[in-house]
């Protein structure tokens, strides 16, 4: 039997305007550590900004999420396109506010959200199949969006848990490091950088997550 | 008494033109994992150029090392002209082209290299002060042309070894995994992504790297 295969779907290469650098890399660590592989996914679309991480002020910059994307995956990574269920025994989101700004409009508009059509189609015929499916920091939000009803966690922020009760789904206050299981919809999700942690706390939530994933296999 | 503090230096964010992703967060990853804290750093310089990761075709684009890098110090990081070698017990410089593009010419100018100069006089005033020095993947070669006769590994790469030797070091052939420790000089080096390797391995040579700095502090 061939390892079990997880899609990783990144949003950038950052966290203010991108994928969560620590957040991703700690999910490709995860997964080879516990004997399973991966392949990277990300849409090929224009990020919606892209930000100065050291003072956070908006640059005169235009970048692609697939490219930028490609920095944390070392240049293996497809277009989510072209993403297909049947190849795939998991599918994980790390966080960063590429999540709420490039894979959603989380960030704008909250709770009546609209999520990127390649991302939705990735995580309902995920979801379809019975495939588990993982969520970290803000990217269980896009969840509560796609498949009403998922009970999840965003950590403790009272506004984003606030939204995720409006859009239908069942929020749970975790702390740092502490996963999130709905067995019924085969979802998991930890709090990562959405509470106030640190690299090697992020390491612990996420390798907890895809050990769960990994279990539901 | 307080948690021994690693300066990082990174040079950029993603491997073909600046530091290289899994690397530079496995080391914080690694240092917190030791109970230790660490400051990052980079020079506040334009990148040698901004390459397309999936293509590796270079882009119409100019980036800043210190602006990039703080994407993975999630902007937690200093210009490297503020680095005082008595705030820090170890300096660790994770690898990518960066280290050979912006930190220094190394990739155009092999053995003939120049260093930038607040690099030069970081690991020299940390060398000097008897404190240990880290570098992972192709940042070794950096440390032969500033240390002369100090012994390290860049894996087994034909020609940055000949290289190394040219600059007066000497090379140990080191495997995945594995690490280089010259305790006279305190500096421990490690191949990481100058060989074939994957995110799970870097993690381990990463971790012995830093496991051995400590019990040199």
């Amino acid at each position: 039997m061939s390892n079990p295969v997880f899609a990783v779907i990144l949003s950038g290469c950052g966290h203010q305007d991108g994928a969560e650098i620590h957040e991703s890399t700690l999910t490709l660590y995860a997964i080879h550590r516990h004997g399973a592989d991966y392949h990277c996914f990300a849409p090929n679309i224009l990020q919606h900004h892209v930000l100065n991480h050291i003072t956070g002020a908006e640059m005169d910059d235009t970048r692609n999420v697939l490219i930028e994307s490609a920095r944390i995956a070392r240049g293996n990574i497809s277009d989510l396109a072209d993403f297909t269920a049947n190849e795939f025994d998991a599918l994980i989101l790390p966080g960063g506010f590429g999540a709420a700004k490039n894979l959603s409009d989380y960030a704008f508009q909250g709770a009546d959200c609209q999520i990127n059509p390649d991302v939705e189609k990735a995580v309902k015929t995920m979801h379809g199949a019975g495939k588990p499916i993982g969520a970290l920091c803000i990217s269980p939000a896009l969840i509560a969006r796609i498949l009403p009803g998922v009970k999840l966690t965003i950590g403790s922020d009272q506004s984003t848990s606030d939204n995720i009760r409006v859009m239908g789904a069942q929020h749970i206050v975790a702390q740092e490091t502490e996963i999130v299981v709905d067995t019924d919809n085969r979802v998991v999700t930890t709090p990562c950088y959405m509470l106030d942690s640190r690299v090697d706390k992020i390491a612990e939530g996420v390798d907890r997550t895809v050990a769960a994933l990994l279990e539901m296999i």
